[in-house]
């Protein structure tokens, strides 16, 4: 399996549509940007052994949060991580943490957007289940 | 128990001697900052439950990583993340992971330094085994 | 007095609507997070003496203008700090001198900020002064 | 002639009509930092031999992606490489780089917003070959 | 009187002899960087009315100390706050409120190098006193 | 020819001996993270057309410039610039000019690692031709 396989399995199994959808935007501005996002950060890094995805997510989730800047990336990854399993809790708890680290701005704005996704997701779901009746 | 004794319990399980003599130098510049030290990152954060101390410890090395200067609390928490529990190999799979969102000079530091700690760890190791002898 | 206390108090005093307003939002995503923003920021730093309230919101908005990206604290602290007694010039000074220290980008960026919650004040009390006619 | 009027040239013959209209919004704020963007960036450094006005607008290009929160001004400099001549392709490889040293988070970031002032550029192109015929 | 003999005035009064010697090692490496250096900050920013030189330092020092990286200018900036009547408090309280918004990292590392500049004084005091006698 | 292959053309012919010693370190490290640095950011990256080598170390040392604390990575890559053919003064020009972006602390740290890295290269010349005489 190449590196392209390997990365695009990994990032659809946590990404889903949404991955793929940041992937088309991307390669119609650089399809070589595209294909490293997919080979090196998924192909390469994330399907790695020694780490659970679980894990993966919540250092990721605590690295945007310490640089600040990174909201989209930050919106992508605290969907991702529930995806991956870990729960609301446990993304609220690495956020809360950076306030030591990264200082109360960067955890505020953190808390704030992880906060929008987790409505987001219960939208959806809400949405889904009238749908369904 | 107050803030500070639950800080303290958490700061000494991790940290060991070396936690103690690092609040004794702070509390010689500052005693108040010593004090909060112990009490808020220790005693309100750390001692939450929620995340284990080993994940804990993993998402702290990702922040300290990600900022890139803080070169002595990523020495700190690498040798408190070894105390945890955490492998070598858990602490530089969290470090590699940061190349893909801190850059790779980040990253590199980052692996320089854990690797300083567990050759210190070793050295300190094989010294005990001697004197045993 | 408990640090939850004086910490509110503070925050009152110089945050006024506004900060019981970001509190409840808070609140409601963690109610932890939120007691621990009273607590410490406000209840342990800002309640000490040996610099004036004016003085610390200066040197907020500097951090904060230094950091970049943190713009929602950023305006709500240039309030804080004309409800402190801060000048506008003062507020002003302390954001182009950053200019030297964080480059231009970064103090471009916070005066336009700053200008934003001037120009807020001033629209809040001409509608205040119309309504009193 | 004064480091005024070298800097207003240098920044007029890249910025040309946007750039006058940032330094009036900024005059309004700030009539002395206005003056000191004219004249300490472009009167004293970008008026320099040394590298041409291209490579400068790479440079300065690559270390507004790494800093990750100055989009206002990274959009400016696009426009500005456009301007001096630079290609798209230049602009993108250089923000591409950025993946390797300040991450990809900061590189993804920096293709949107090329991509958006690419798309402007195009867009107000055809419009004036609209209006032509 | 020129930017540069203004700037220079300023700085030899609160950098002193120090000053004066960082601004030879500078202009043996870039004398066009050492003019800036004494033009800009110091002719241009510094000797601005609208806030006194010791609330300037104590904004340079929390914005130096926000960064993380800037180790030596913050040493010369603790320097020049003493210099300029900050007493040890009000820069101690400065570095301590930073743990707020820069994190604790970056504010323990500031109150350790701010120790070590109270520190040399101190000696340099002392071996003068010694002198005398 | 395979990306590690590539990229170690490219890290040799601009990196020589010192490049493969790096190398070297961080393979007794991680083995792996070797091999991404070969792969990444020089078989991936430098050896990409659309920008000159020599422009690529220009804009890599803007970046690490603005970072401010990849001192190491700095020194290596103004060695890179040089061995890539840029002369001393695109070097300190690509450094001054970050002084407006980053600052004056992260430019002028850059100005004192690019003379520590010509003065070493002077003095292995001149010490390269006593040895010839």
């Amino acid at each position: 399996m190449s590196r392209y396989q390997k990365g695009l399995r990994v990032l659809t199994s946590i990404n889903g549509q949404e991955g793929k959808s940041i992937l088309k935007t991307l390669e119609a501005i650089s399809p070589d940007m595209a294909k490293f996002v997919v080979e090196f950060p998924y192909g390469d890094i994330y399907s790695r052994p020694g780490l659970d995805i679980k894990t993966r997510e919540l250092i990721t989730i605590a690295s945007l949060v310490t640089m600040g800047f990174a909201q989209k990336e930050l919106k992508a990854h605290v969907r991702n991580a529930l995806n991956a399993g870990c729960t609301k809790d446990q993304i609220k708890e690495t956020i809360i943490q950076m306030c030591v680290y990264a200082g109360f701005p960067a955890a505020l704005n953190g808390l704030m957007i992880a906060q929008e996704i987790f409505e987001q997701k219960e939208d959806s779901r809400s949405a889904k289940r009238k749908r369904r009746r």
